[in-house]
C-alpha cells in the first residue's frame, strides 16, 4: 500500500504529468467542438464517442492517482479544485449510457474548465476574483434586497398590463435584471407600459438609477479592494517607515549611552 | 411612567428582540411575495391578510416600545431610519381598510426595506452610499441645468416630427434619459427625425458627448471619494510620519541635555 | 468718465448685483420652458415676449456696466466666460425681429447657462472638466485616427448593401459613433450586411475591441488625471518629509557642535 | 555607398522630411476620402489615381531612403512601425494592376494609419496601449476559455431553436461578442429562446454575470497597471525615503565618532 503511494507521488510530481493532462483537456476541447458540427458528428460521432471514453478513463485514472498520493486522503478534497474535478469526472460516468445526451455532452463540455485548475496562474487569477466576492457580501445583499422589493412592486402593478414582462415574480426578476443592464429597457418595456400608466416612469427611472448607483458602489468596491491588496503586497516589500523608526530608535540608544558616559566622568 | 421607560428599555436590549423583528419582517417580505401569485392569493389571500395584520401590530407596538424607550422622545426621529420605520408603518394604518388596494400592497412591500434598518452592516453601506451624494452635488446641478436646456430646445426643434418621444417637456426628459442611457438612442429616436432633419444628429452627439462626459466625471468623483476615504482612515490608523517626527525630536530634546551635560564639566 | 467707471464697480460688487442676475436667469428659463407648451404659448405669448424683452434689455446693460467697471476695457473679455456671456446677448440682439424664431429660441434656450458663469462653485466645474481635453489629446487625436479609417473603409466596403448606414463618408461616420456606444450594433447593422458579406464581422469586430479598448484608456486618463490633481494638492498641504528631513539636518549640525566642544576640552 | 548612405542619413534627418511625409499622409487621406463619393470619383477617379501613385513612388522612396540611412540596415526593421510601413507600402506594390479594386482601396486607407508612426506622441500613446495587453493576458485567456465553452455548450442547446443565432460555433461565438456588449441580448436572443426553454434564460444570465465580471476585471487590470506605471515614475523622481534613511545613517556614524571622542579623553 505504501509502496503504490510513493509510486503515485512519482507519476503526480513527473513532468510529464501535467502537459499530458492539459494535452488531453485540449483534445477534449477540440473533439466536443468538432462535435457541433453536424455533418461531422454524423460522419465520425463514433470516433468522437471512442476517443472521448479513452480521455474519460484517464482522467479518472488521474484523480485515483492523485487521490493515492495524497497523504491523508481527505487532504485532496480540502482544494476546491480538485473537488471540481471529481464531481466532473465522476458525474460523467454517473450519466454515462442514460438517455439524457444533453446532459452528458454539457458535462464534457465542462471538463474544458479543467484547463484552469491544470494552469497555477489561471487558478491564481480565478481564486483572486472569487476572493473579490465575500467583500462585496453586503453590497449584493443590498441588491437582492433592492431587486425582491421591486419585483413585488411590479408584479403588483404591471402584471396586467404586461404580462410577458411582469406576469409574476419571475418574469419581473429576469426583466428587471435585463433593465439593469438597459438593454431595450425603454422602448421595448416602459414605452408599452407607458401609454396605460403615464406615472410608471417612475417605477423605471427610480430602479435604473438606484439600481446602477449601487452597480457602480460595486464595481468601485472591487477597484478599492484591487488596489488595497496590490498596496498590502507592495508594503510588505518595502518597510520602509518601520526601519527607519527602528533606525532613529536604535540612535537614541546610542545617545543616552552616550550621556551615561560622559556623566560617568 | 419610569418603571415602564426601564422595561421597555430591556425589552429593546433584548438579544431575541432584533433576530424577532428580522424573522418578522422575512415572513412579511415572503407573504407578500406568495401575494403576487393570483393563484395562491385567490386561494389562501385571507390567510395572507390575517398573518399582515399580526405581523404589522407587532411593528406598531415595536416602535412603541421603542419611542417609549428613547430618553427623549424625540431623539427616537433624530436617526433617519426610525423615521422611516415610523412612516411605513404610520401610512399601513391610516390607508388600512381604504380602497386603494395597491397602495397598501406597495406599502407592504417597501416594509421589506426594514431590513436595512435592522441590520447594522447593511445600514452602514446604505448610509455610506448616501454620504457620497452631497459630495457630488455640484456636479448632479450642473446635469440638470444641462439636461432642462437639452430638454427645452429638443422640444421646441422636433415636438411636430417625434410628438411621441418630445411631444412637451416632461416626454422630453424622459426621452434624455433613455438617450443617456444609450438605450435605441439612434434606432428609435434619432434616425426617423434624421430622415426629416438632416442636422438633427447635431443636437443628440452633442448631448451625448457632453452627457456622458459629465456622468464619466461624477463616477469618477464617487471613486476618488471612496479612496480619500480609505486613505483618511489609513492614516488616521497609521501615524507613522508624526511618530517619526516626535521621535526625532525627543532625539534633539536628547542632544540638548548633553550637549549642557558636557558644557557644564 | 472716470466717475461712471467708479459708479459702474460699485454696482457690479455690490452684494445684491449677483442674486438678481441669477434670479433673471431662473425667471428666464421658467419662461422658456413654459413657452414649450403649445397651449400655454398661444395665450400668453406676448406676456411671454414682453418679459424676456425686459431681461434681455437687464442683460445687456449688465454686460455694459461690467465692460465699463473693467480696468482695461479688454480685461473684460480675458475670462471666456464673458465672452459667452457677450456672444449669447450680442446675437439675441443681432436676430431680433428676424425671421429665424427657431434661432432665437434656441438663444434664449442656451442663455440658462449663464448660470454656470454667475455661481462660482459650477463656473469652477466646469473649468476643470474643459482643463482635462488638452491632457486627453493625443488619444483623442488618435481616435479620430480610427474613426476615420475605418469611416473610409466601411463606406467603400458597405455603401451597396447598406446603404442607410454606410452610403457616404457623413452617414458612416454617425453610423461608427451609434457603434461605439454599442447602440444595435449587430442587430440593426452587422447581421443584416452579415446576410450579404460573411465576412464583415471582421469590421465591426475589430472596430469595437480597439474602439472600447482606446475610449477605456480616454477614461483610465481622466481618472488618472484627477488621482494626480488631487495628490498634488495633498503634496503641497503636507509636505511632511521635507520638514523631517530638514529636522534630521538641524540634529546633525547640533551633534557637530557637540564635538567641536567635547574636542575643544 | 558610404557617400549614398552618408547622403541618406542628411535626408532622413533633415528637418522638412518629417513634415512633408506627413503632409502627403495628410493628402493621401484627403484623396481617399475624396473618392469615397462617388459623383467625385467618376468625374476625378483618374486625377485621384495619378496623385495616389506619385504618393506611393515617394512613400516607397521615403522606405529605400531609409533603408540605406539605417546603419545595420537590419536595423531598420527592429522598430515594429518601420515592418508596418514596409509591409503597407510593398503590398501596394505587390497588388497594382491586380483586378481587387477594393483591396488596393483598403491599402490606400490602411496607409493613413502611417501618421502614427510619423508623430512621437501618437507612437509613444500606442506603444503603451500594446504595452499593457500582456499584463492582460491570464485574464485574457480565462475570458478564451469561458467564451469556449459557453460557445459549444450554446450551440448544442439551442442550434434546432435560434438557428440564426446558435447554428454553428462560429456564429454562436458572434452571438455571445453581441450578448457581452449587452446589444439586444434579451429582446432579440434569449426572449424568443425563453419561449421554448423556460430554463434558458440560466445560460444567458451566468454567461452575462461571470462576462462582464471578467471584463471589469480586465478593465480594473488597465487601470492599476496605470497607476503603478506612473508610481514608479514619480518614485524614480523623488526617493526621498532613501535620502532620509541615508541622513540617518551619517547621523549615527557621527555620534559614533563623538562616543569614542569622549571615551579617549
Amino acid at each position: 500500500m505504501n509502496q503504490l503511494r510513493q509510486w503515485s507521488s512519482q507519476i503526480v510530481e513527473h513532468r510529464a504529468f501535467q502537459p499530458t493532462i492539459i494535452t488531453l483537456i485540449v483534445l477534449n476541447a477540440i473533439i466536443v467542438g468538432l462535435e457541433s458540427y453536424r455533418g461531422l458528428y454524423d460522419t465520425y460521432g463514433n470516433w468522437f464517442l471512442r476517443i472521448d471514453t479513452i480521455i474519460l478513463t484517464i482522467f479518472a485514472l488521474e484523480i485515483v492517482i492523485k487521490l493515492i498520493a495524497a497523504r491523508p486522503t481527505t487532504n485532496f478534497f480540502k482544494d476546491g479544485w480538485n473537488v471540481f474535478d471529481f464531481l466532473i469526472v465522476a458525474s460523467s460516468f454517473i450519466f454515462m449510457g442514460s438517455p439524457f445526451v444533453t446532459v452528458l455532452r454539457i458535462l464534457r463540455v465542462i471538463r474544458v474548465f479543467r484547463t484552469i485548475s491544470m494552469i497555477p496562474s489561471l487558478k491564481k487569477i480565478v481564486n483572486a476574483l472569487i476572493m473579490t466576492l465575500p467583500s462585496l457580501g453586503t453590497i449584493l445583499i443590498l441588491l437582492s434586497i433592492m431587486f425582491y422589493v421591486f419585483s413585488v412592486m411590479g408584479t403588483f402593478l404591471f402584471r396586467d398590463v404586461a404580462p410577458e414582462y411582469f406576469g409574476n415574480l419571475q418574469l419581473t426578476l429576469l426583466s428587471l435584471f435585463q433593465i439593469i443592464t438597459l438593454e431595450s429597457w425603454a422602448s421595448n418595456i416602459m414605452r408599452p407600459i407607458q401609454e396605460e400608466f403615464w406615472w410608471s416612469w417612475i417605477y423605471f427611472v427610480t430602479f435604473i438609477l438606484s439600481g446602477v448607483f449601487i452597480v457602480l458602489n460595486l464595481f468601485v468596491g472591487v477597484i478599492v479592494n484591487n488596489f488595497e491588496k496590490i498596496e498590502k503586497m507592495e508594503n510588505d516589500e518595502l518597510p520602509e517607515g518601520d526601519d527607519l523608526q527602528e533606525e532613529v530608535y536604535l540612535l537614541r540608544q546610542e545617545i543616552k549611552d552616550l550621556k551615561d558616559a560622559v556623566k560617568e566622568k
